[in-house]
């Protein structure tokens, strides 16, 4: 079990209230509690967890665990649209890193389609809920 | 008086400094000392202050205070016009929400006359100096 | 008494249907029937109402008050986000001139997030249904 | 023939040159000779004619027949590619509404080819000529 | 009777689910039985329907009717907005054509209020359900 | 003096104001006072002056005088760069119509550098206060 | 093992090629064989695919299996950027599609940032290589 | 002989009209007259000719040809500017193609201006008439 | 008669071409006997005349008589529309400079409708044939 | 030999640098070089070699060969894509003008996609390397 | 030695990872280390190094040292193209402030090509590698 | 010295009038002063100057140099921001080039903040006065 794979994800801003707001489209469960469903559900990753509103931070946790994980989910919120300087981080760092997105944002406003951090991702999941976090799992599984 | 509304004052970047900056446009007077004047001038209101020039940070508040408190002036600064990240705060939360501007954007560079965050509000008050904060209150109050 | 500030209300296209057309959004209650009751609400001030769907007679009466009335509140409806003229107007005369709005404007289509009589105007508000007259009124109260 | 639906037909701007100007396209016949016909022609409806140079005079009409006719059909020349308005007032009323034009407009400048009254009407039918009138009449008959 | 008008109605990709999806919207009647119907109501024209889902083939239908029949009606479904080359093909032949949308265009997403073929066609019919066909038919019925 | 060419000069909205308004850009005499000047300076000309803020009232005036008179002046102020309408009335008629404008409108708001009656006039002369008026009979006077 | 969940794989133009063209980027196997191992892979699945370089064809297919089918996976390659027809078409449909592409779709021309299909899907799945597709059927897996 | 080039010209939507349709433009002479005429003076080549209506069969055209030809001429008419299908089969082949018009295309309609197959062939060459194949077919003569 | 005013005029790429190409549009008077004729016409001004169709030749000449000359009519040609340095150098220098067009360059493609001079002119006149320089001429006479 | 066609190739900005710059690109090859190859391999032409960086000495050429020489080949380089003053060069002469590129223009950057001497030309070719002005002499030869 | 000049050095987002990431183009130098050469190499001024993530952090520290230090050198690295809030805090202040950008950000992708605080500055220095600091600093001796 | 770096200068269009026009804001030192202080302070170079209005000749003088001097700093005034062929010339040439403004082009009209030749430079200064030119040969003389 010491060599598991090391699998960070990072919520952007709002996704601290996933279970609160808006309940009818996102659920009451909490990303915490769904968080710690995912750490049972794949044995074979050690799973870290991070939140937070403010952009400067979700690039001070990309620099920390991007030259040493294996992987990292990245659901950006907001700044997905509008930060360069997130992309850029994605850019300077090791870890193969995955835009995930609750949401299907191609169905929201038009603001929503475009993606600042995409190209640097190697890929993108979106839509799918909070299953979307699974798949993205699945990915780094099924690399191995 | 213990069931005063309870009112979030939020202010953005660069806010911080009225009454040193372009003293010609925004007068000598702090915000702090016309808060002040505003606690005084509305006492049917429990009033709060806060500001930073953090985006995270004033997402962070407005969790804070969106789910219990009666109303929210916002003046987001700069951030009114880049802000994907808190137009959603705001549509996250419970408590109606205006949008205040000291300035008249509309008078101003193009890129102030948009606002990602507007269509979240309950509305707008753009251009009547700090009256602008003075006549949001008077919303609260005359919704009473 | 005497010395009452003169204040003009000026409503654009389609207002005089106020009461008659989308009783859900906009309520029961007529534009007259308000401004009867703003009339007793403001003492201090002289009230005026003029609706025309016509631009051109916004414009006239733009210019018939415009020198010698102590402000104007005006709702151009569909005409603020397609008249220059009107804008023009407001650029040219002495009254200082409020852009009043019942709907949130940034909260329906593209086409009315533009605003071409914004920038001549001292300020705006929008979005507090016909609370945004009262708070209009309030600025010229406050301002005494 | 008293129960005859009530129909309006509104010509907007430059429409009352019809039989005058450009003759080789438009022909040399008035719309008045025209609209004498179609009351002949379809003697199921009472037909009423209105034209205006006049926007506000248009929506004036549209606000007067929009709450008690049967239908409306409209051709707003130039004011459809720039009225607000308009479409605000066809918004506003409960009488269906036809949006009418005797030219291609897909045809001509691009500027024409965009109508700010289209998504508030029912349908519109453009290119036929004065046939073009006809078929929004059809539409009202096969209604029935 | 021989010497009936030949008309031609092509429908594009997805009419052939016409009474299967979405029946709120388009109701539970087919086109072939709305088809057969037409037959009867216009017995001056000798009806001909295609279908295709396959903008190629609609091409290679213009193309074999364009210069014998008197007359295309054309609902050219999603192909309407992004097919220069249907468009080509109305331009090259001779039949006269007549643009045809179910639902009213204008008040939908906006990349439906382009329209690749209207330039080429004599008119437009758009908004009326499936009687937009029946006012279609009413054009070739009233040039005679 | 009897066969003398008529000559309309037809302004738009707010410049009725002229004298009276921004006094240091355009003077404090009155567009009347000019016009008189102009009849004294213009005497092989029947000059007649016309002034409307209501867009549908200039192209009534350009119905009226469109088909008899030698040559007009229009000055469409706001209107010149939103009517489409009076672009269409100048289109119609056949008196040589000349764009006038007092101020050089490229060197004023980008919204004002686009001209929707153009195309439509035999030439525009813009920027030379009102002396842009005199240059507009200079050339009915040079056609001679 | 009758029971189990039909799922259709749609491939879109130029997918055919798989293991022939641009190896380095795409690899040498060939999608058939890339599919056999997936009925391998997931047994719980009765799996088809369906490959075209006919738009119309997919079009076709979508309809065929989008009544009875639980779920379609749907690469349309560059058919995603530029048809309107697929979009309607899954808005057509009952059956749950997922949007898949093999490369970064973000990482490429801005042309290939645009999906005309995605906001009609309920999910996109995107820069995986061929395991784009069994992540997408992962949903369909952790979805029972 | 038995060691000529091999050449395939593929024509798109409409060419199979040339002769019939716009005569006074495009001449009286059938491709198919014209192709034989192009055997006679290339006798270097083994020509082959291919039209379709239909997008994806030029797509299926260029997958067959392709890996095997020395090269292509394409004049994939109204799908130039619409199809990044087609660009990227010739981006997946590896036979040179050259993108043929027989237009002047920057003398017509801007959305003929753009080509989305362009930046896929080695070269371009248009306005010539059908003489523009002749030019294709020297390229690839002179390059011998 | 030695207080005349200097006045240059500055043709720009093509118009030494006058009287030459198109004569059915631009006649077949060259602009030498015109200029010819203004000499007599304006007796009150030294005219000079300069034409190049070298852009840096225009600045330089302008540089010239820039600080010395009474006034300048310049018309730029095809460089009225791509050049900001010969706006520049107009910007830079003393002498009044009126734009000047011989056709109506509104009625033309859109992209002569933008000017890079315009704004640093004092006026423009367009529109009126080789009249155009006269009535550029009058306005120096007018001032007077 | 005597009636041998005149025809003109103009090389516009850094064309002069062909052999010495970019040599993996463009070839050790000078243009003189392929020039004199050129007249060598089409005895029946009388071929002319001008080239110049400067966009008024293009113009200067076209104007003098433009009446009287039976083709033109023109690659104008950079100036292709900014040159409004050369594309009215080539309008206004009779000599037919092809359009050459050395490369493909459309696989470059967008801003070298736009052509604004295209229009004016009868044809363009790009892409060819040199030989594209070998493709350019075999039209003036075919036509014969 | 007391009098130096304060200035200083503000990096934001992404620059801490000098010398570490993508070394090939930055080095291995990290920022630290090179900011002690500054030192040394420029006794004369009293040289502060701020670097932050945080949007936020980094108008704090403009606040702080922008009333007092004798100038500023700011490279706001992703926030240059997105941040309007830190362009407002650099027009706040008083120190002279320099933008700075280690890469040539117009050899980059487009939307490095716009900057939000480059019109608050004094000037810009790009492209230099972290030579473009010394540059700044250059400035600020020359300026003495 | 006789190893001294050869750097030539460039000034572009209208340069030649620094000392002349505007005085306010270039001051009234011509630049051939500034230029013979630059050779003093700068014994470590030869420096040459070349000023040319004329885009071509600046074309001209690029390749000259640009294959044997150690540096360039090419102030191109108005064809920065529209000059193609320009930039390309850069882009041939071996020399390593600095793009020069003495006024900062962020802080002036959009048009100045597109520069043609940016990214053909290795960097650029901009907003320092006639100082830009002296960082551009700091930075040379840090390079050594």
């Amino acid at each position: 079990m010491e060599n598991r794979k090391k699998i960070q994800i990072i919520n952007g801003p709002n996704l601290n209230l996933l279970g609160i707001r808006e309940k009818d489209i996102y659920g009451t469960e909490s990303f915490e509690t769904f968080f710690t469903q995912l750490q049972i559900d794949f044995p074979e990753f050690e799973l870290y967890y991070f939140q937070s509103n403010i952009e400067g931070e979700i690039i001070d946790q990309l620099h920390k665990v991007g030259f040493g994980f294996d992987g990292i989910l990245i659901n950006a919120g907001g700044y997905t649209h509008t930060s360069v300087a997130i992309g850029d981080a994605i850019s300077s760092i090791n870890a193969p890193t995955i835009e995930i997105h609750i949401s299907n944002v191609f169905a929201r406003e038009p603001y929503r389609h475009v993606s600042l951090i995409g190209k640097h991702c190697i890929g993108a999941i979106s839509g799918f809920g909070v299953q979307s976090y699974r798949l993205g799992l699945d990915y780094f599984t099924s690399k191995q």
